[in-house]
Order: C-alpha cells, then sequence, then structure tokens
C-alpha cells in the first residue's frame, strides 16, 4: 500500500511537472487565463498549436490518402432533429440531484462514489433485509451497491437514503433529473424552444446526414470510409485531468460505410489499423492497450465496441473507439428525415441501409497522450564532464512542433551571418528556430525540452571547410555535415 | 438600365452555377441538408475540405514562418468578461423591431432599406417642413434619408412613421431594441446569467487575453505577431449570399503588436503583404480593391481600417480587413482583468502598452473569392474537331483539392496496371485521383471543373517506350514524360 502510495505521489507529480512545462514554453495555456480560466477550457500556444496540427496532418493523411475515405467538414452547429434522430436529446444525460437544504447540486454516479463503504452496507442492509448481515467483505459490498445503483429504476429508492456530503442532512435531495451535457443556444432572436440548436456533442452525425451527399459527388463505392476532423462540446459536470476531460474539445473521427455482414471483418481490420497509427507515431506499446466493453454496457447503437487505452499518470484512459455502430444512426436519420439512407449497389442491384464501422480519436486526447508519452527525465553529461538530469520530449519528428534548431557557437567572427544563411535556406521546407543566446549546452536543453530532433550548430571549423555540427536529440551524438548537403540530409530524415 | 439588369441576371445566373457545381461536385453542402438546412451553415464536402484546407496552410505558412509570427488555438468558449472588455455585450448588436399587429420581427437597417423612395419623402418632408417641398432628387432623397437614420437619436422620430411590410399596418412597431449578435449558452446545469458564456464573435480576443503569455514563452520582442485560424460565430439575423454571410464561419487573424508612434509603418505594411497574398495565390488583381472605412464610421477601437474587396457576382464584399486597433484591446484587459499587459523593453527598458496592427482575413470568404474568381466558362476543342464549353477552375495548383489525375486510356492491355501503379507511387507525395470510366476527353472535363491542374494518361505508347502524357488543365497542352520522370516532374511543378 505504502509502495502504491509512493507511486500515485510520483505519477501527480509527474502530470504536474508535464503541466508546467506545458505552460512555460507555449504547449497549453489555460483559457482566459487573465480572467481566472474557464473551467474544461484549453488554449494551444505556439508549440502547442504546431504539435496539435501534426497530430492533425498525420490522422488526415493516413486517412484521405486512401482512395477510399473522403473527408468532411461539417458545421458545429446542425439542425436540432438531428440529436432527436441520433438519441442525443433522450439519452446524453447525467441524472443530477440538488440538496434541497443547502442547494448543492451533485451528479449522481459521484455522490454514489463518494458514499462511504459504512453508508453503502447500511443502504444494502435496509434495502435487502437479512442478506448483508454480520461479516460481509468490503469488495462484496460495493460491488453489490454498484452493481444495485447502475440500474435506473433503483435511484428512487436510494436517493433519500443519501446524506448530502455539503451539509451533512439527510432525505434532503430532490428526485434525480436527466441534465443533458449538449450546449445549447438559440438561432435568431427569439429565445424559445422552436430555435434551440445545440452545439454538436460528436462530429460523427455530421458525417452520417451527408453520407449520400458525399457517396454521389465522389463517385465512391461501398466499402467507403468519411474522414473529419473538428471541435466537439459537452457540457461536463465534472471537468479534470489536464486535456483528458474537457468541455470543448477536437475528435478525429472516420465512418466506414460497409455492407451488412461484412461488419465483423472491417471492424477487425480497423482496429488493427488505428492501434498501429499510434505505435507508428513513437507511443510506446507497453502504456497502450484494448478494453473491450462489456456486452451489457455497450451504447445504444453499438453491436461491439473496444477503445484504445493509454496509461497516463493518472491511470489508464481511452484515447480513441473503435465501434460497429451497425446500421443504426442511418436508419434513425431515414426515418427522422423521411430522406433515404439507402445505398444502391450497381453491381449486384441490391439496396441496403449499410454497417458502420466508427474510428473515434480524441484529437486533444491524442495531443495529451504523445505529450506524455515522450517526456523523459534522463541522465545526461554535462560539458563540464559531470551528469545532469535532462528534460526530453522524445517527440516522432513528425510531431515534433520544431524541426531543426540553428545556434552559432559565439555571436561574432561571421557565425550569426552563415546560420542565420542556414536558417533561412532551411526554412522554406521545415519549421526552423534561431537561437544565438546563452551556452549552447543550454541551447540544447531548451531544444531538447520542446522535442527538436536536430541541433545545427556553426563553430569554427565551420569558417573553415563550410561544415557544421547537427546533433540528434535522443542519442545526443554530433556528426560534421557539409551546408551544402544539409536539405538533402533533412529531406531524409523528416520529409 | 437594360444594360444593367441583363448584367444582374447573368451574374446571379453564374452565382447559381457555381453554387450548383459545388453542391455536385462535393466542395459544399448545404448543412442538416435532409432535415432542410439550417440556415446560415454550411459544410465541406470531399474537394470543399480539402480546398479550404489548402487555403488555410497557405495563409498559415506566410505568417508563422516568420521568424516574428507565433501561432495559437485558443478555445471559442471563453471567460464572459471577456467579452465585456472588448465592447462586444454593449456594442455588438443590431436595433430591431417587432410589429405588435402581426409579431413580424425586422432588423432596423433592413427595414429602412425595404423602405420605398415615396416614403422616404414622406417622412423627410414631415421630419423637416419646407426642406423637401417639391422637386427633390431622388439621390438626394436616398442620400439625405440614409444620413438621418444613421443617427441612433433619430430613430424613435422614425420608427412610428413606418408601416410594416408584412401586414401593412402603419404604427405597429415597438420601440427598436438591441439585439446581441453572439450566441449565447450556459456551462453547468444552471441555465441562469451566472453562468452565461458566449461563442467567440471574432478570434482576435483569444490572442489579446494570451499575448503575454506567447510573449514569455516564444521569448518573442516587440514587434511581433500573433496568429491563429479557427471558427467564429455570429447570430446574424439575415444571412445570405452563399458563404458570405453566415452565422458560422471560418477566421485567419493576425493581430502584430507594435510600438506606439511605429503603427502606422507597420499597417502600411501589412497591407501591402496581404493584398499580395491574394494576387499571389492567382486572384485576378482587378477583381480586388481597397475600401478604407471613413474616418466617421470606424469602430470603436480603431484609428484606421481597411478592407479587401473582392467582386463577386453580388457585388463588391469584405474578405479581408487590416485594422489599426490602438492599444485599445489590450488596455480594457487590462482595466477589466485587473493584470499587466504592458510589454517590458529589455534594451531601452521603457514600459508600453503595444498598439496593435490587425490583420482579419475570413477563411470561408477568401474560399469562396478563390472559388468565384477561379471559375470560367471557356471555349474549347473537342475530340470530334468541333467546339464545345468547357467549364474549368483555374484554382492555382496549390489550392487545388486533387493535383494529378491518372487515366488508362482503355481498361486492358496492361494500361490499368500501369497507371495504378503511378497512382500508388506519386499518392505519398501528392493527391491523386484515379479514373477509368468514360471518354477521355470526358474524364478531362470532369477534372478541368473542379480544378485538377495535371491529368496523367496512359496509352498505347506507353506499352512501347515507358512514357505518358501530362496534359496542362489551363493550356490544354500535352507533353510526354518518361513514367520514371514523373515524380521529379511534379515535384517542381507543385512543391
Amino acid at each position: 500500500m505504502a509502495q502504491n502510495k509512493a507511486n500515485t505521489a510520483d505519477q501527480s507529480k509527474l502530470m504536474e511537472k508535464i503541466v508546467s512545462l506545458a505552460k512555460r514554453r507555449g504547449f497549453i495555456f489555460q483559457s482566459s487565463e487573465i480572467y481566472g480560466g474557464l473551467n474544461g477550457c484549453w488554449d494551444y500556444g505556439p508549440l502547442g498549436v504546431e504539435m496539435l496540427n501534426n497530430v492533425k496532418q498525420q490522422w488526415w493523411r493516413s486517412m484521405t490518402f486512401r482512395e477510399n475515405v473522403e473527408g468532411l467538414d461539417a458545421s458545429i452547429l446542425m439542425h436540432p432533429r438531428v440529436w432527436e434522430a441520433s438519441g442525443h436529446v433522450e439519452n446524453f444525460t447525467d441524472p443530477m440531484v440538488d440538496c434541497k437544504q443547502c442547494k448543492a447540486r451533485y451528479r449522481l454516479d459521484v455522490l454514489f462514489e463518494e458514499t462511504s463503504l459504512k453508508k453503502k452496507k447500511e443502504i444494502l442492509r435496509e434495502l435487502f433485509p437479512g442478506e448483508y448481515d454480520g461479516q460481509v467483505k468490503d469488495e462484496k459490498v460495493v460491488e453489490s451497491f454498484e452493481k444495485y445503483v447502475s440500474q435506473d429504476s433503483n435511484i428512487p429508492r436510494i436517493v433519500p437514503m443519501l446524506a448530502c456530503p455539503n451539509c451533512g442532512n439527510k432525505g434532503t435531495f430532490t428526485d434525480a433529473r436527466k441534465f443533458n451535457l449538449m450546449f445549447k443556444t438559440f438561432v435568431g432572436p427569439v429565445e424559445d424552444s422552436s430555435n434551440v440548436v445545440y452545439l454538436r456533442p460528436e462530429t460523427a452525425q455530421g458525417i452520417f446526414v451527408n453520407f449520400l451527399n458525399v457517396q454521389s459527388a465522389s463517385r465512391q463505392k461501398i466499402p467507403f470510409g468519411i474522414a473529419q476532423i473538428g471541435k466537439a462540446f459537452r457540457n461536463e459536470i465534472n471537468t479534470k485531468n489536464f486535456l483528458f476531460r474537457t468541455r470543448e474539445f477536437e475528435q478525429m473521427e472516420m465512418q466506414f460505410f460497409v455492407k451488412p455482414g461484412t461488419d465483423v471483418q472491417h471492424f477487425d481490420y480497423w482496429r488493427s489499423e488505428r492501434m498501429q497509427w499510434f505505435v507508428d507515431l513513437g507511443m510506446r506499446k507497453e502504456r497502450l492497450q484494448w478494453h473491450q466493453h462489456p456486452k451489457d454496457k455497450l451504447a445504444h447503437y453499438a453491436k461491439d465496441a473496444y477503445d484504445i487505452e493509454y496509461e497516463f499518470p493518472f491511470g489508464w484512459g481511452e484515447i480513441e473507439g473503435v465501434h460497429n455502430r451497425t446500421n443504426f444512426d442511418l436508419s434513425r436519420h431515414e426515418e427522422f428525415s423521411g430522406k433515404t439512407m439507402k445505398y444502391f449497389d450497381e453491381e449486384t442491384k441490391e439496396k441496403y441501409t449499410p454497417f458502420v464501422i466508427e474510428t473515434s480519436a480524441g484529437a486533444s486526447r491524442s495531443f495529451m497522450a504523445f505529450l506524455v508519452d515522450s517526456y523523459r527525465e534522463e541522465e545526461a553529461p554535462t560539458a563540464e564532464g559531470g551528469m545532469e538530469v535532462r528534460t526530453v520530449l522524445k517527440l516522432h519528428p513528425s510531431l515534433a512542433p520544431t524541426k531543426i534548431a540553428v545556434f552559432p557557437l559565439v555571436n561574432r567572427d561571421g557565425m550569426p551571418e552563415i546560420a542565420r544563411s542556414i536558417e533561412a535556406d532551411l526554412r522554406r521546407n521545415f519549421r526552423v528556430f534561431y537561437d544565438d543566446s546563452g551556452a549552447v549546452g543550454r541551447r540544447y536543453r531548451r531544444q531538447d525540452e520542446v522535442g527538436t530532433p536536430y541541433c545545427i550548430t556553426v563553430d569554427s571549423e565551420t569558417l573553415q571547410n563550410k561544415t557544421v555540427t547537427v546533433r540528434d536529440r535522443d542519442s545526443m551524438q554530433q556528426e560534421r555535415i557539409a551546408i551544402n548537403r544539409l536539405k538533402e540530409y533533412f529531406a531524409l530524415k523528416l520529409l
């Protein structure tokens, strides 16, 4: 237990360090920080936006460079009927209660979580007389309680037995009400129910309603997919863990339309493709795992669902979901819009509603996972021959916000001029950073800390033979390269 | 007059043709089309999203590849105090009236616009007895009326004299009320005023509130800029002209922070840079013009303001604004947040609030201007020796959604295999489209219509000497290129 606690403390300290680095070096700022921040919203700074764009671009290429995947960019505001058809108006809710005494408000699952073991046992005894008398194992109590409260119909019996964690009174809670997690707003000047629209809680529906538009414009045949990157919004009661649970976030979703009966085969294919994507971009395999949704907890639209989870310092968390959504969404849109959503197969003359395999990655969560995964503290030799700890982001070069840094060793003897001309030349093809302040060792560390894969130094030898040193971030080895070969050298390494 | 009318009809037909092409070929779909659409919102289809991404990427490169411009991606939801400080809560409004009789609702400026000449004269006569008696030129009436109604204090005198265009009753309008154009929503479960947040109506404020965060993380010295691309939302009463006035749109904004006193020089520099950007990307100069805001109509924050206007089929319209925003925004944020927004100059030891030169382009509007500007109908020879009209998007190659199309002349003799291997090879670096259906002439036309700059055809000569024809979209000339030289050929043309 003590061991575990130490680990937890270490892990929470690690998370703090990463958040602090992210702020200091311009990856992530709190939204509206000068006004105390806006809970659940974050801004990407100069290095953050480059890295986020790199993540998105890698995903976009991996999807739309396929002949059978088309791109799309649907609007955030959509017709409100979309969310009736999708089930979000009815089902995208969290149950909540208010304390009538002190007005405190709780999400029911959080309230259940915070209920003490003793109280849980008490409740079970009252509900099931005789069953929990005498010695009952703690695990058994927790398990039974969780099982019992997970069924909606039991809620009205339990809520009155709970005490408010804020004021301590018992039986003061209102009945549980459903709170919809969609942000709503009004189109036009009249704020009544007929003008309500929602900020989309997922990008997927923009793909479904455009299924036949895209298919006919692109002349695709099934199987084919539609890929989209965009913002989505959820009015979370409890935001937490940095970029992990936020109110505004970005998704990278692809819906692959297949013939019913072939869905299992495509599902397996995309599962493997998507896991490989993270691994190819350098994420450590041992920090990745699959989590299959238990059959009795599948979403209303799903036949099968797997999450790709990453092991964050605060525990395993979903960074992507791969779902077999069946024909649920297309059928519902057909029903609600009165427009056909069926595909006509020219060759077999069959008409059917396709099944959908969805790969739904969080751009923000992937960004965070890449950031966390790349963060290392390592022993490294100092210029003076000693050892020090260096902080380094071992980002895949294609994700690194800056690709190359250029340093003149000293600010004289023509070195700055040569360094500037190298910078100008490379800048056309790569994101380059120029730095001429402080000791070179310190300049290396500054670049290590933000994941820059290569640093070029212009030194006195440069003046003699027109070569520079190129230092590799990970090995810290340097090699001498002729200036006129630099472009080719980096094209091979980075493009 | 007749001439003018014919032109207007032609122009409106031209606009219809472009909108229809955009839908049919997958550039732009109406949002939530199967539900009858959502007014003022549009979706970018497979070709549209590629072209939009190209526009954004060209802008991003042109900004952030400069050493003195940093990127940013701030959240759409911001702390509500931001919009009090910026003046949007108070000033970002349109005056509106309701008809008490029939409940019709009008934006006041639209109501004024729709008032007949006769009625305008009548109103002026009543307001200024004697001044508009006898023969008054129509132009004079319009001018006087516009001048008079542009001053808020005159509104209460005029509104009661107007008749409702819907029910025809006079004097039935309510007093004019201010309608705020920001979309509002609520954070958390309680929908009261303390939880109101707005969808940002411009991206600029995300830059201002992060000014010192970005400056200190990037160690920039003034002058420097912050560039951002992102969605913004305005609850327009009247949306119109396709992508021109929409409720959801995307901006590309750059705020350049300068020392007071140097602002005029930087303003001139950025004006010239921004106009050149459109020209460099192939927009016809004669369709571009500057419009300077008259001094008496400048926004509350501006010292000087110029719009870049494009001549759309429906008339000249702003596609970018270049503004000298002075130190208004930073000063207001300092006042409202209580946090300093001042820059400290290490060299001169001066402390000051910088002036801001803003370049604010619409990504959606630029997209539309590029689309409209590139649209041509030209006489072209047919395969049979006759002439036909070809529709072609003469897009700059860097903006074209597809760069290269590959056609096997016939679907046998090994041509499809060779064409597929060329396609696979080029696909690693370029967006390629493969098409093997229909006559080659028709395939060319299909690519012309979506602006693909190059088409490769694999023909019988290919089988003999391993060359293909490469056809140029604009000149329609073909040249024979060796297959193993294609990559190099296109790298020079397209990268």
